[in-house]
C-alpha cells in the first residue's frame, strides 16, 4: 500500500491515459516513435502523468507495440511521469522486469470461459500467474507496481451477465497474490450506471482506503454516466483516452474507451479537480489524430469546449 | 394535476421526443410532411407517446413548421399518441388553441438577459405570459396542457452561472400562474451531473408528486451522466431526440439534445421500464436520417446494439 500512495493518492482522482496502449491494440495505422513521444509530451504538459504505454508482446504479432522500451524512456524524462505497461505472460513479465516501466498490468479474466477463450487458461491459473509475476518484483526487489486488470468484471462477450460477487471474490484473490491495485474493466462497455456504481461500491467495501480502477468502454454511451456512478461509490483512479481512441472488437463502429477530455469534464464539475488542461489535452489530440488519420476521436469538449462565461473547474 | 396524471404518470419514467421541433430548429434540411408522419408512425410503433411536432411561429420565418397542423393531426391518428409544440406569444398560442395539439409549450428563460435578448421580455412578464394563456385555456374550456420550459436553467448563454434558488422560485412563480407541468432545460449543455442532481432535487421538493421534466443537451458529453443524475433526483420526465438531432447555435458542431436511443438504454439498465423497443428506434432513424441527409446523426446504440447476450431491459 505503501508503493502505490504516492502514485496513486486515495484522497484525489487520478486519471489514466491508456490510449496509447489500449486505443492501439485494433488500430490500423500507429503513431511513430517520434509522435508517441511528443503525444506523450503534450498530454503530460497538459497535467497527465499516468499513461498505459503499450503491451510487451511480440514485435512480429503486435507492431505497434515494437518501439515500448524507447516510449517507457520518452516517459521517464518527463517529470512524474508514470508509465504502465501490459504483460500477459511471464516472459512479458521478463521484459517488463528488464525494463524502466513503473507499473506491469496484469488481466484477469473475470470469466473462466473468456479466460480459456482469450488466455487459454482458467481464472484461477490467472491468479497464480499474478502471485509468480509478484514473486519475481520481490525476487528482484523492484519497486515496481502489480496492477491486476478484471476483464470483463461487469459483463463477458461469451458468458453474458457476470455475477459482482464473483467479481469482488476474484479482486480479493488478487489482492491476496500480491496485487497492488486491482481494476474492475467494462471491456464490452455494455453496463449502464447503476451495475458499476454497485460493483464499485463492492470494491470500495473490500478495498477501504486503497483505490482501485475503473476502466469503462462508451460503446452504449454509458462512459461518462458510468464514470459518474463511479465516482459516487468511491473509485478515484479511472481509465480514459484521448478522443476515446480504442475500438472494442465486438462492436464494430463503437467508440472505445472513455473520453479522456469529456472525463476531465465530468470531474472537475462533480468538484474532483484533476490538475489537466483541456487546451493542453487539444494540442495532445493534435498530435494523436495527425499521427492516425485513418482513425476517428470522438467526444464533446474537443468540438465545443468548455463554457466561456461561468465557473466549471473544481477547486485544487 | 388530474389532467396531466393520465398524461405523465409520476409512477414511471416517460421519454419525450423533441427531434421534430428542438431538432430542427437549426438544420438546413427538414423532412417534408409524409416523411414527418411515417417518422411519428415508427417511433410511435416502437412505442413512444410523446413528441413535440413544432412550434406555432409564422411560417415565412419558420418554414420548417409550416405544416404543423398536418403534424399534428398525423400525431392524433395514432393511439395514445400525444403532441405538444411550442406558443411563444398570444398569437401563436391562439393559433394553438385553435389546432387539435394536446400540450402548449411556454418559454420562460431562467435568467433576465436571456429573456430579454431572446423574447424582448423580462421573467415576470413570460410568467404573466403564461398566466394569460392558462386563462385563454380555462376560458376556452380547452383541455390542453400547459408546459413551461424554463430555458438556461443550468447556466445562460449571456449571463453564465444561474443560482439554482432562482430557477426553484420561478419554476414556483409558474406553477402559481397555472402551468400543469414545468421543466428545466439545460440549453447550452454546460452543467454536469452534480449540478443538475441538485437543480431537480430542487424541483422534486417543490412538486412533491407532481412530475416535472428535465431537458438536456449533449453539448459537452454530460447528457446520458446528466438523465442519470435528474433519475437519480427524482425525475421521472425526460426529454430527447432521435440520434441527438438538434445543435446548438452557441457550440459550432456539438451534438443537441440527449441521444433518445441512448436514453432509453440508460434508463432500462437503471431499472426504469420504458416500453420502447430499440429495433423501432433504428427504423424510425432511417426516415429521419434520409429525410434530413445534410444532418449528423449521434448515438452509440445506433452503432453497437444492446448487448446479445445478457439481459438489460428493466421489467416492466
Amino acid at each position: 500500500m505503501s508503493r502505490i500512495a504516492p502514485i496513486y493518492p486515495a484522497d484525489r482522482v487520478t486519471l489514466r491515459e491508456v490510449g496509447l496502449r489500449d486505443g492501439l491494440q485494433l488500430v490500423k495505422t500507429w503513431p511513430g516513435t517520434g509522435d508517441k513521444a511528443e503525444w506523450l509530451r503534450r498530454e503530460h504538459a497538459a497535467g497527465v502523468r499516468h499513461f498505459e504505454v503499450g503491451s510487451f508482446l511480440p514485435a512480429a504479432t503486435f507492431p505497434q507495440f515494437c518501439d515500448i522500451e524507447e516510449v517507457i524512456a520518452a516517459l521517464a524524462g518527463l517529470e512524474g511521469g508514470h508509465s504502465a505497461a501490459l504483460a500477459l505472460n511471464e516472459r512479458g513479465a521478463a521484459a517488463a522486469f528488464a525494463s524502466q516501466v513503473n507499473e506491469i498490468v496484469c488481466v484477469v479474466s473475470a470469466t473462466d470461459a473468456h479466460s480459456q477463450a482469450n488466455m487459454r487458461r482458467s481464472r484461477a491459473e490467472a491468479v497464480a500467474l499474478v502471485r509468480r509475476i509478484v514473486e519475481m518484483r520481490d525476487a528482484a526487489g523492484s519497486g515496481k507496481i502489480i496492477n491486476v486488470g478484471l476483464a470483463m468484471a461487469l459483463g463477458c462477450s461469451i458468458s453474458g451477465a457476470v455475477d459482482p460477487q464473483d467479481v469482488i471474490r476474484l479482486a480479493g484473490e488478487c489482492l491476496e497474490a500480491g496485487a497492488d491495485i486491482v481494476g474492475i474493466a467494462d471491456t464490452i462497455g455494455c453496463a449502464g450506471p447503476r451495475q458499476v456504481g454497485h460493483l464499485a461500491a463492492g470494491m470500495e467495501r473490500l478495498f477501504g482506503e486503497r483505490p482501485f480502477i475503473v476502466h469503462l468502454h462508451d460503446t452504449r454511451g454509458m462512459g461518462i454516466a458510468n464514470a459518474a456512478a463511479a465516482l459516487d461509490s468511491g473509485a478515484r483512479v479511472l481509465d480514459a483516452s484521448l478522443g476515446g481512441l480504442g475500438g472494442c472488437p465486438f462492436a464494430p463502429g463503437a467508440t472505445g474507451n472513455v473520453v479522456f477530455e469529456d472525463l476531465v469534464y465530468l470531474c472537475e464539475t462533480k468538484g474532483f479537480p484533476t490538475g489537466i488542461d483541456l487546451d493542453g489535452l487539444r494540442r495532445a489530440r493534435e498530435i494523436a489524430e495527425t499521427s492516425m488519420r485513418g482513425e476517428a476521436f470522438h467526444g464533446a469538449l474537443a468540438r465545443a469546449g468548455p463554457p466561456g462565461n461561468m465557473p466549471w473547474q473544481a477547486r485544487l
